[in-house]
């Protein structure tokens, strides 16, 4: 698993960060060096621009803004934590990464999906995560989870039902569109079963 | 000079934020609408983006990351002030427009000019001032007064005077390559002198 780059994806109260650490855990038990991390955010730099963007009302930001925070804040996350990290010949593993852009500022808020490729080709060249688990959950049950942590950090919960069906259907079309990459995982289990879940797809995807 | 979009353009210290002020109090005294705006900076979001931009070390963001930054602060900048003033009719006169990522980022930091170029277009397509004074000093003279003003926000005076060469030879560069675009204003007279030039540019390009 050495310098491998994994995303977990998803929409609101899917469980990615809680994934993010019970999949860690399971591959530093079988002695891989692995680093969890998480957008926006995952540097210092990032995380500033992360309170941009997750607090506050919806209209805040355009979804065109949005996306350029999006980017600013990956650029500096690859530049100081995942790149440096895979180098070392660390496993990363990331709760969101570019794909959180196509469904948030693409799907969500309606910018441009050619936009959003041109802007993430000039920043990240080719540069993607080897696998995607994308935690997959009905809208309603992940949104009162996600209110249910009271954890601030809401706007993008204010955005509604249909907003975050959006994402939803997103996630899964992107999954169908790289099947190479992307595994759907079903999150409506308990936290065990979809972690059990997860390392499977890890661990048959790696050969481990 | 209604819906008119000018910018002023230069390295630290060119006298540019007292030259938007005189070009738009002799603007009004002719009758027209004008509104004074700058950059990094002109809408509320915009604001907050500059602030991580202007304060702190010159390390503290990479060239890339800095510049998604611009163009995101830029984006909000058209969205909510330059765009609807320009569609209100108004003649806006901005402080910095894009001219100066490609010195600060591109010559400055040695982001890739197509690079930026590729982003400029995702984000604002063929949109751009239609004139643009470009303010022209020695760079050690402009240098000492940014700082004796000691207004903070001194990033990038510490990024040092060859860095600030580089700025002022791209900015001449780029009137050179936009010749119906821009003028190349010499800002080492007095305020007086320096506004009557900048005024006769553009009553000559606007035919007032």
């Amino acid at each position: 698993m050495a310098g491998r780059f994994i995303s977990l994806e998803g929409g609101e109260g899917t469980g990615k960060s809680t994934q993010v650490r019970r999949l860690a855990e399971s591959l530093q038990k079988r002695g891989f060096a692995v680093l969890t991390t998480r957008e926006p955010g995952g540097s210092s730099g990032a995380e500033e621009i992360r309170a941009l963007m997750v607090n506050g009302e919806p209209g805040r930001w355009d979804a065109m803004t949005e996306t350029l925070l999006a980017y600013a804040a990956r650029s500096d996350h690859v530049a100081r934590t995942i790149g440096p990290a895979l180098l070392a010949g660390t496993c990363v593993v990331t709760d969101r990464f570019s794909d959180s852009t196509f469904a948030y500022q693409g799907a969500g808020r309606g910018m441009d999906r050619e936009t959003i490729r041109r802007i993430e080709s000039a920043v990240l060249d080719d540069f993607k995560p080897d696998f995607t688990l994308i935690l997959d959950l009905d809208v309603n049950v992940g949104l009162q989870r996600a209110r249910a942590r009271g954890e601030g950090e809401d706007r993008f919960e204010k955005f509604g039902t249909e907003f975050h069906e959006r994402l939803r259907q997103c996630f899964l079309d992107i999954a169908r569109r790289n099947p190479e990459r992307c595994r759907v995982i079903d999150a409506s289990g308990s936290q065990d079963e979809v972690a059990a879940a997860i390392l499977k797809a890890v661990t048959t995807r790696f050969d481990l």
